[in-house]
Formats: C-alpha cells, structure tokens, sequence
C-alpha cells in the first residue's frame, strides 16, 4: 500500500491563511473565510492556534521561506559579492511585476498591526534581518567600507522599491538597481569582488 | 457678540478618523468608534461620508497636508537644492523617532487596502507623488544628470527609511541620509547647487 503523505489540517489552514492574509490583508480575512478555504472546521482553527493573532503569526513563519526565496537563493555561491547583491534587487523586479504581487508581507503585517508586541510582529521583523544578514554577509566578503552601514543602506532600497512597485511611484525603470550600484561603488564593493 | 469658528461634525469626523486610523490602522477601527470619539452620530457619519470607504479617503485628503509639512516646509527657499532635499531625510529621522510615529499614513493605507481602486489608495498616492515632485524639482534646480531617475531614488530611500523605523531594522545611524548624499554626489548635485 502507498502512502501519500496528505496535508494535515494545520497545514492546510496555514495554506489558506497565509495566501488569504496577503491577497487581502490581515484585517478583511476572518477565520470564518479561512477556515472555509482550507476545508477545516473553526473548532479545529481554535484548537490548533488558539488565535487569530496566532494564526497570523504562524502562517507569517509558515509562508516566510518562499517569501525570502524569491530573492535570495542556495545556488549564487559561484558569484561575487557585488553580483549576488544586484541579483537579490534583479530578483526583487521580476517578483514585483508578477501576476499576484500584493507588496512584501513582512511590511504590509507591520503596517496593519499596529501594536509592535504583536507576535507577528516579532516574525515578520526577523524574516526583514534574514535578508539584512544577507546584505551585511555580501557586504563584509566584498569588502565594504563600513559593511553595516551598507547593509542598512540596500535593505532601506529594498523595501523602498517594494513601496514604490505597490503604489505605482516610479518613472525611471531600473532605479533602485542604480542606486545599489552606485552606493557599491562609493563602499569600495566592486565587480571582482 | 464675538463669533468663534467651531469644528463642524464633518470637522471633527475627519479629525477622529485620521488620528484613530493612523494610530490603530484602518482595519482596527469600525464607524462605531469614529462617531463616539468625534461625539457624532453615526447617522451623520454615514449621511456625511457615506461609507467607511470614503471616511477613510477623504480623512486622508484631510490630515495629508499636515503629513507633508513634517518633511516639506514652505520657508526652506534660501537652502540649496541640495541641502533642501537633505533637510527633508533630516526631518524624517526626526519625525520617525517622535511619539506616536506609527510610519507613513499613506504607505500603511496602501498596505492594508489591498484594493488598487480604493479611493483611498489614490489619495495615498497623490500625496506620496507631492513629496516626489519636490525631490524632482530640487534635483533639476541642482542640476542633477538624470532628474527624474534621483527623483525616483529618493522617494525609494525615503520610503525604505520609513520601513525600516517602523519594523526598528536599522544598526548604522543616519545609514539613509549618508545613502542620499552618496546619490547626490554621484548625480552632480553639489554643495552649491
């Protein structure tokens, strides 16, 4: 007899949740509807997260990897440091022209719940410092000036862009790149490093 | 007799909704506790405004002006360009380390109205395109080798410094007013400018 392994039902209200709370945000979606589209009873929501709260803060950590994916991954390891840098920001554009980009979740949870101890709070921020490791990771084996500073510096352009992609802001395409670029320039980060 | 000017119902509707949807978000904050704080009936509310959905643009409308000025300031004109487009990261470092800084009103309505059409976004986005004109003005009156495309690159620091306060992502201080002086420079936008 094969065994398939199916979704159990956590899985699937933490499916249901996490897509739900992007496409509308955390504050149109009920349990009720959540609860529905993963095909879970609202007892069975209750008892496995206690919370909607939780629930938003367990979809955040369950959605977070495929989030960072998007522009951060495995196989750059035989680039430079300046290269994997303007990758993440080459990423970063092809994500926020896709079909269904509603903006990053991490900022958009941050932006709707307005209380800083909200647990989701705490996870979106540490998905935003996984990708600021990154940048100060890239920094440092580039050889940045002040790698900190830099890494401050592309994660400000980064969720930057992202406010400009969600708004319609821009009118010169490529501008975040740009900058990154001439901000690499400036910190000493150069093509063969 | 001497005549004061007192807030109308409409007044104090738009005044409440504004400081209870900055301060909690729109989600957060039903009619209910609008017409309470404001001490107007909902019956007004609604005769006023309509729908929630309008009380959230045109409270928007309302309070926006008064959100521009903490970074745009009408008696800057005997600065450079350069240092008025610096003045205006200045202010913001300021702002977004004050009491009751909860981000940018109209990033936080764009985040949590999913809805692109939502009067409310278009509103947001007015007034986030203002801030853009000015740094376009001050760039081609600084003589800026690509106006528009500065343009674009400060909005995107400004609004990444923004993120980057609300979710406290930062290490490097002034990591944003450094990043605008480096495109400055590489912009030809100098000290005299």
């Amino acid at each position: 007899v094969s065994q398939t392994q199916l979704p159990t039902p956590r899985d699937r209200l933490l499916d249901a949740a996490a897509h739900l709370f992007y496409e509308k945000g955390v504050g149109r979606v009920g349990v009720e509807l959540v609860s529905q589209t993963a095909g879970v009873s609202k007892r069975t929501l209750y008892q496995q997260f206690g919370s909607k709260d939780q629930l938003i803060a367990d979809s955040l950590v369950a959605k977070g990897p495929s989030v960072i994916e998007q522009y951060i991954r495995s196989d750059d390891t035989a680039l430079s440091s300046r290269e994997r840098i303007i990758l993440v920001f080459r990423r970063l554009q092809e994500w926020s022209t896709s079909v269904g980009f509603r903006g990053c979740p991490f900022i958009n949870t941050a932006a709707e719940l307005a209380d800083p101890s909200h647990p989701a709070r705490h996870v979106a921020r540490e998905f935003k410092l996984r990708l600021r490791a990154h940048f100060l990771q890239q920094a440092e084996a580039g050889g940045a000036a002040d790698a900190e500073c830099l890494a401050d510096q592309l994660l400000i352009i980064f969720d930057g862009a992202i406010v400009q992609a969600v708004m319609d802001l821009g009118s010169c395409e490529g501008a975040a790149t740009q900058a990154v670029a001439t901000l690499l320039d400036a910190h000493g980060v150069s093509a063969g490093a």
